[in-house]
């Protein structure tokens, strides 16, 4: 998507450690009219996959799924981050590791929001090693919902996340894939 | 807004405690198509205001602080809430007692997204007793810019917060208003 990209290359930070800042357009300060570009452009590439549910995680998740969701005609769930082992009520959970701040966590989501018969399409801003996405995808395998595929706004290609999904025969859409960054140039290189 | 009214009648559940859920719609899972409308009809009541700016805060309130950014055609920051007492970097912070957690945690957003010039439109789906508005109204005054006034999609009219943020002269909105609830009947009173 080239307007990510030249959005990327503007307004984007690299870091040292791989990191790249989009916090003044993506998952802070949201820019909602270019977000809803964003949405259009994952509606075009799974509107013929049957999605009746847009399922992310919150908190950077959500303004990205809503927007989806909107084009979609379909409603949003996003799994919630949780520290407590006793979760009450009917949900779905499993763990996740957090490779940024080196801890586990718990996702879980509500059983009553996701259900056999359910075509699904998890979107997330960022896909690196990809544990958040085997996270939802686990949530999705456990309600007996069916997979449509895995949307991410920015992949990071040198982590190979998505690579391996696409090797498992997933269906992975990437808007901007980032082959290599140079934090003391600020150099960034798409796929 | 009527068909707010009628989708909390249709589709909310009262507990005991005073509790509305309405995770069905607005904050777990979420109608995407409905939260448009939401957008348009926050725009409707504060578009002669001048605002630049959508605020609100983690996680609840961001689907519904997009749809309303996408209206106003403006970006959207939304408040973190964090359990560190050290922040790293140049934030606004400020601690916002949970009256449903009876706890206290702190709420903070970089100092590059909020500043002097901007007109602020803060938005939440619930406002009680209104503390964490409260917190996101004492953000904005540090920061310099200008509060233009408060949204909030389900009032609960009988905690009265609302009521005191409207006699200290704040334009505050809601789209429903709670008066009464009853969680033997389940019936629910608009004010």
């Amino acid at each position: 998507m080239e307007l990510l990209k030249n959005k990327i290359l503007a307004e984007g930070e690299v870091y040292e450690g791989n990191i790249l800042k989009v916090d003044c357009f993506l998952n802070h300060q949201i820019d909602c009219v270019f977000l809803s570009e964003v949405g259009k452009e994952f509606h075009r590439l799974f509107k013929d996959e049957g999605i009746n549910k847009i399922l992310t995680i919150e908190a950077s998740g959500i303004a990205i799924g809503a927007f989806v969701a909107q084009e979609f005609g379909c409603p949003l769930v996003f799994a919630k981050k949780t520290k407590t082992k006793n979760i009450a009520g009917d949900v779905y959970t499993t763990p996740v590791e957090s490779f940024t701040h080196g801890t586990t966590y718990n996702i879980m989501i509500s059983q009553r929001f996701l259900n056999k018969g359910d075509r699904v399409l998890i979107v997330d801003d960022f896909l690196a090693i990809g544990n958040a996405l085997r996270g939802l995808i686990k949530l999705v395998e456990e309600s007996g919902a069916e997979l449509a595929g895995c949307g991410a706004v920015i992949e990071k290609g040198y982590q190979h996340g998505g690579d391996k999904l696409r090797e498992e025969g997933i269906k992975v859409e990437s808007l901007a894939i980032i082959e290599s960054m140079n934090a003391d140039t600020g150099e960034v290189v798409f796929r």
